[in-house]
């Protein structure tokens, strides 16, 4: 197993302060040397590293709407249910929530940190289009959005199976309050959206593996 | 400082596995025997009830609303922004918000399983009663309601001060979503009411305090 994922698995069984890096070089099947080649920084380095690989938003402010329905408020439900749906199947999404929730660690807050603004700009864009309910606020609803998705993630914890289904019922309960009609009718909140998301970054991911080599 | 007191001191500041039963007994002023006579499960049974007092909600289902305007919607949004405004000044509340997320405690969960429940009972009441928009329904919204305290509860841990404003905030943005206008120009969402609330229930517990003696 490589290094990186070695310590994602880690991280996301025992949070940051209880893994070992031993354990993480042991399952890596490194010597303890080998981290500090790659991560002289250590422990909080590395932990750095997979909060950042855990992290990343399907759709950048600036850009357009790949969904048929042209909406810019699709893709902040696509980047939720997104990583709503990768969150279970993925060691280095499940390492980045809890480390970026664990408080007392250097990478807590990183989560709302890198979503806010970015869900807020789309948001605007959105309101721009027309796409949402007069009175509708882009930043405070931003703050919420993610407020509510880290509160789902942290409920899930222990339960990771049904929190695809989760994100998608808190993403309907959401947008039912900031949408227009004609906009909410064009949505698409469902499960099997994150899930069709997921697999295409999948595929776009293994494309680009194959073609660069990782540490 | 009573026994409790402390540990809620020393829960809420290093969390339930950095907190040693040592520096608890010494911040109360007492010998590690007396902690197990009060306590014989030790630190976890003392976390537990940690948990329990820092818990409280100020409208249980099935009560009538106490605000002049009636809502039932009210009694939910009261119960969010008083406990918004307690958790900065009240270390029951911060320990117990911390021992209720940290995932791999007894604890874990506490917080969402005693208050999903309750909201969801007085949403029902809040929709039989006209409140609420048609198509909300009220156990998601009440899910997605929790799930969002605790998410802005977790980003607030190291700015305490700001969360009665962020509370208030959460609220206007979740019941612009979901009441009808009639209610929402009735509701009351503010950092004052919550400090109103709080006030009047440290009165009643000085009161209560006076009548009884604590452990």
């Amino acid at each position: 197993m490589a290094l990186l994922e070695a310590a994602a698995h880690v991280f996301a069984e025992s949070g940051f302060d209880a893994a070992s890096t031993r354990d993480i070089v042991t399952a890596a099947g490194l010597q303890q040397g080998a981290l500090y080649h790659y991560y002289p920084g250590g422990k909080p380095e590395l932990a750095e590293h997979v909060v950042e690989l855990g992290f990343h938003m399907y759709a950048a402010p600036g850009s357009e709407p790949t969904h048929p329905n042209g909406l810019y408020l699709q893709m902040v439900v696509d980047a939720s249910i997104a990583l709503g749906y990768r969150t279970p199947r993925d060691k280095f999404a499940q390492a980045a929530a809890r480390l970026a929730t664990d408080q007392d660690q250097r990478t807590f807050g990183v989560l709302w940190n890198a979503y806010i603004p970015r869900v807020s700009a789309i948001l605007q864009q959105s309101s721009e289009h027309g796409e949402l309910l007069q009175g509708v606020r882009p930043e405070e609803t931003a703050i919420t959005w993610v407020e509510a998705f880290v509160g789902a993630d942290i409920r899930y914890r222990k339960r990771l199976a049904e929190m695809p289904e989760a994100i998608s019922r808190l993403n309907q309960t959401i947008v039912r309050g900031i949408a227009t009609p004609e906009t909410l009718v064009l949505l698409d909140a469902s499960v099997e959206r994150g899930a069709l998301l997921y697999e295409l970054e999948e595929e776009a991911r293994a494309a680009s593996d194959s073609a660069e080599t990782v540490a």
